[in-house]
């Protein structure tokens, strides 16, 4: 049994993160009881980005054209790069519809748990391009964890070396957030960041 | 940004029941950075599942062949059949080497609800199966719920006609469970079934 076809499309669906062995085990039998309208669709589906996702080569995204269409757009902010970690974290911000510019997927993160120091980041790269573009304004948008944060200061040092000023994210309250849930960093993070309201 | 093929991916993955938006943008995201050892391996298995699963006309199990491995499985016992609803249902009987003979996938359970009656559930197959493979003992694994249950019912009926004999799955606490988080109906269910621990 531990070769047959349904087994091993089950051990490959439970390798993707999020995914364990029962909730495989139960797509891959609605993919097989549902040939036409789940099966199929989805085999044509990975065949097409597999052909067809490319990184891009000036902000890192995945889409199917290369420069994709955040770069192309000629709507967005060319002066205003946002440097995110990965494209997950880029995507959670076109959702948000938070950010008009242009963004900058770093790639990591300083991290020394697993062995990736300032020379393993590319740095150079970001800087080239913020210069190379003229970029007036540079959000750092990492995640709110310590190696992210640590990440963020150090290319904040690194980017005001070269005299270009940067932001990073805010940190407070999630919105519908209840401070009786809250652990003590963000509290002191919201409370040290309090301002008046906007009249 | 609708029709672009991640977001196609995205959708068709959100589609597998257990799979919310999140967790498919999760999952593609995963699929389209590590193409090699997750991707391919994935069309491959799609490919693999789609050319050659079949289902066993004997069973109604999938499998890649038909008659399935466990209809020509001549070390289980021919003579006593295990009836399922669902091929799902067959998998967990299988996983918990429950039942070492024959299984017959029903394909559905009576339902007021789903407007399904008994015409609409194949028991005349079910019946001539039995007689023509001279099955002596037929388990009704059916699931704990009201309709399956009452399904469950209607086939005892139908097959006492006949003259043949069935069962059904036991009601009771399950292992590691504890009365305190048990509903009413399965604490009377066990407290009825109760007996003299073995000795």
């Amino acid at each position: 049994m531990a070769d047959d076809p349904i087994n091993l499309l089950i051990r490959r669906i439970a390798a993707i993160p999020g995914l364990g062995p029962r909730s495989a085990r139960r797509a891959a039998l609605y993919l097989l009881t549902h040939r036409d309208h789940a099966l199929a669709p989805l085999q044509d589906s990975l065949n097409d980005v597999a052909q067809n996702i490319v990184s891009c080569k000036q902000c890192g995204n995945l889409a199917a054209s290369d420069p994709c269409p955040i770069c192309t757009d000629h709507k967005r902010d060319t002066t205003c790069l946002c440097v995110v970690e990965r494209v997950a974290d880029l995507w959670a911000l076109e959702r948000a519809h938070a950010h008009f510019g242009r963004y900058h997927v770093l790639g990591g993160r300083l991290s020394a748990m697993d062995g990736i120091g300032p020379d393993d980041l590319p740095i150079k790269a970001l800087i080239d391009r913020v210069k190379k573009e003229n970029m007036k304004e540079i959000i750092l948008a990492l995640n709110a964890t310590v190696e992210s944060q640590a990440t963020g200061h150090y290319l904040c040092e690194q980017l005001a070396r070269q005299g270009i000023k940067t932001s990073m994210l805010a940190h407070g309250l999630p919105l519908g957030g209840e401070l009786d849930y809250m652990d003590e960093g963000t509290i002191i993070a919201a409370f040290r960041a309090r301002a008046s309201p906007p009249s």
